[in-house]
């Protein structure tokens, strides 16, 4: 019977966790394994995060390693490392027999390559440690490191019914089947064809006659942002992996790549907003620090740089137009605002893939929206000034200065990342403190350049 | 076979591009088919974006319905509008025929309200007509706006043959089956099982003797972002969708949870960098005014409110001290920065799920944080205006002002997202501008009252 539940969502309440805590103090296994048998291996992992390590390595020992295999994936990386720890090389090689090679692969890589070595010792199961070692040779931003062993594979010569009785063995290591890749004699991936395919099919069909020979795939060596990509465009749940030869490796499944896509996602928004090294709300504050501190030290050096421009004109704008000190703030928000927006829209295109055409054409479209924009907020800015300060050719010299200030701005945010990518670098990193810093420091340069140009000083 | 490609990725060029657009004005029909045939149908959606609407239109008119209706669910948004302008009631309803219900409301749900009537009355299977209508009653952020009613169900007292047989005819519709759901004689969800678990079963045993009680679904009215986090955090592909009574209404696969991700993540990027409504680097000028202006015109007012501030403190800071104005950019920088650090790090956690613990203990972290950041960055700024300046009280003023600063930006950039969440607001509208003006006008106003309280003026 399906249990009625008020919400959708696990949810982690104090409650629940103290309950956890009062059971294994008073250990009360049975209680406890019947307590936590109830929820999903994601939620009691989640409940273990919230543990003391103690507390955490006896419910992981408790458990039986088919259940604790799983909460050991989905555990928060820094519980994880601490949890093994505590655990034997012989334990770990326990939890890891009970794992899909690229589960087990990705928990093993994350050892010492000291206790790497004891541990896939360990491991009883000859092929699954050969597929183990296989995969922990793949570089870790590549398709074979997100790849598994585990996938249904038949050959063309065979028959449907063959093929059927054949499965039935392989498919049993396979959480979910996906596609049936075909090869021929040689492993070489061929086509594939769909459990709907076979089940629809007649016996005596031969696979040959029925399979699929459009099938998509990528090399091993591929770079895991494009297999993401391009799952993402077909929209396709698992893709097999190949080499050169075209010899079938593996397959990637969407779930990995749904995190993948996440991890992505998280990593541009961190850096967008000046923090390095994908951190968390709930790590440590010295963790914190290491990931913010760099960017808010760029800023300082910004804001030094904008004390010495500010410095240099200081005695050009003595008397009436000492006013212009005072809307530096306003032009370094502008400037760093419209670097910020334009560098997000071109770093966003260049992520999807959809920025065509020439940088110039880029850089013209970039400078006409900035001169439109710029336009809008001066003849507020000037009306302003003119109307508190009465100076004409003071509003005027502010206002002309801010549409310089924010085309150029908006150049700079158009053409970095756009450079960057040129360059192999990731352009996420333009975005944030990184522009805003330079924008800052080039604006109110511009601006009272073209000031003082206009009040003649 | 399958066909050798040196790069996993389609990569649309110029040359192809010409190529398509030479051949539709020599209307090379034959041609055209076979060219744009030898792409995945979201390709041929990328060419078509590229060429006019005149020349789309005749692709679109050229091709058979069953490739062009999948090539209009992956066409740009604008692009499609104006192609389904080109084409009669009619002619859309018999691309709508070829698509699964979810595709199908998503395309007529952009149509005016007046061509959706028209449209649906025009689809011939009725089936069909009412399982459209019925999805496009549901609201926009729901579940049921995403799911579709293709999948394949089982009653839970049929038997396995009887199962294969019965369902052979269901799958057909069905492009991906992943789960088989059971369920009882008033059609109320109660089990799912795999086709893998139909293949190896045996032909004679009951569906409900092989099939999984622990299924997970959503509820019909759940919030689109909920499901997504409920399918990434338990890995699943498909999740089905049922109402109030547990009755089966549909399914939802992860295909279109990677693009809510997706949609999200851009969103949430866009709207951390000052940018609203969802545009692309290829939009118009005017929409792409229309996302940004507002929010460059929050900054303006910012910066106006900079300047009253400093107007303010004019006759405080003659002489000497004026130095304090040079500052005001540096610590406007400062300000923002860790406001947007400590904002993103809190929406993050948030939209992830992982902020736990009371706001005071979120807060008193970031104060310890702020805290550390700020006395490193301050004792930096000590050294440089003491150095450059002579003046100690001067460098000590505008250092102590600094961390005061900084610490009250972390506290606001904590506070404000945590604060709108409670309030049921997407946090991630107080990442960017909002939180970096707010910062900047605080920042210069605490900057001056403890530099002038510190300088005894």
């Amino acid at each position: 019977m399906v249990e009625e539940k008020e919400n959708i969502q696990f949810e982690l309440t104090d409650e629940l966790i103290e309950q956890v805590e009062r059971l294994v103090s008073e250990t009360k296994d049975k209680e406890l394994k019947a307590l936590l048998n109830e929820y999903h291996y994601a939620d009691v992992a989640e409940i273990l995060d919230e543990l003391s390590l103690e507390d955490s390595v006896y419910v992981i020992k408790l458990l039986d390693s088919e259940t604790t295999s799983d909460i050991l994936t989905e555990l928060d990386e820094d519980t994880r490392e601490k949890v093994l720890e505590n655990l034997s090389a012989k334990e770990i090689a326990e939890e890891i027999e009970e794992l899909d090679t690229d589960d087990a692969a990705d928990i093993i890589a994350e050892l010492s390559e000291e206790r790497q070595a004891e541990v896939i010792s360990q491991i009883e199961d000859n092929d699954h440690r050969d597929e183990i070692t296989e995969l922990l040779a793949y570089d870790e931003d590549t398709a074979g490191s997100l790849m598994a062993k585990e996938l249904v594979k038949v050959y063309e010569t065979w028959t449907v019914a063959g093929c059927l009785r054949r499965i039935r063995g392989q498919a049993k290591d396979v959480t979910r089947v996906h596609s049936i890749y075909v090869v021929n004699k040689k492993e070489k991936l061929i086509g594939r064809l769909s459990l709907k395919d076979l089940i629809v099919a007649k016996s005596e069909q031969k696979i040959a006659d029925i399979s699929k020979d459009t099938v998509d795939w990528v090399y091993v060596h591929d770079d895991v942002e494009d297999v993401a990509r391009v799952m993402a465009k077909y929209d396709l749940e698992a893709i097999p992996v190949v080499d050169k030869n075209q010899t079938l490796l593996g397959r990637i499944t969407i779930d990995d790549i749904v995190d993948v896509l996440k991890e992505e996602a998280d990593k541009d928004y961190q850096m967008a907003a000046g923090i390095t090294g994908d951190v968390e709300a709930d790590d440590s504050i010295l963790e914190l620090t290491r990931a913010r501190l760099p960017w808010l030290f760029l800023g300082l050096l910004g804001g030094v740089g904008a004390f010495l421009i500010m410095e240099g004109f200081e005695e050009a704008f003595k008397g009436e137009a000492f006013v212009l000190f005072f809307f530096t703030p306003l032009i370094a928000a502008m400037a760093g605002n419209v670097g910020v927006q334009s560098s997000a829209i071109i770093v966003q295109g260049l992520a999807n893939d959809d920025v065509r055409g020439s940088v110039n054409s880029r850089l013209i479209k970039e400078m006409l929206l900035a001169a439109l924009n710029g336009t809008i907020l001066a003849l507020f800015l000037f009306l302003f000034v003119w109307a508190t300060k009465g100076s004409f050719i003071t509003a005027l010299a502010i206002s002309v200065s801010l549409i310089a200030v924010i085309i150029v701005a908006g150049l700079i945010g158009t053409f970095v990342p756009l450079f960057l990518d040129k360059r192999g670098i990731d352009p996420a990193i333009a975005t944030g403190p990184f522009i805003t810093t330079s924008n800052d420091i080039f604006g109110i340069l511009i601006y009272f350049w073209i000031a003082r140009l206009i009040l003649g000083i």
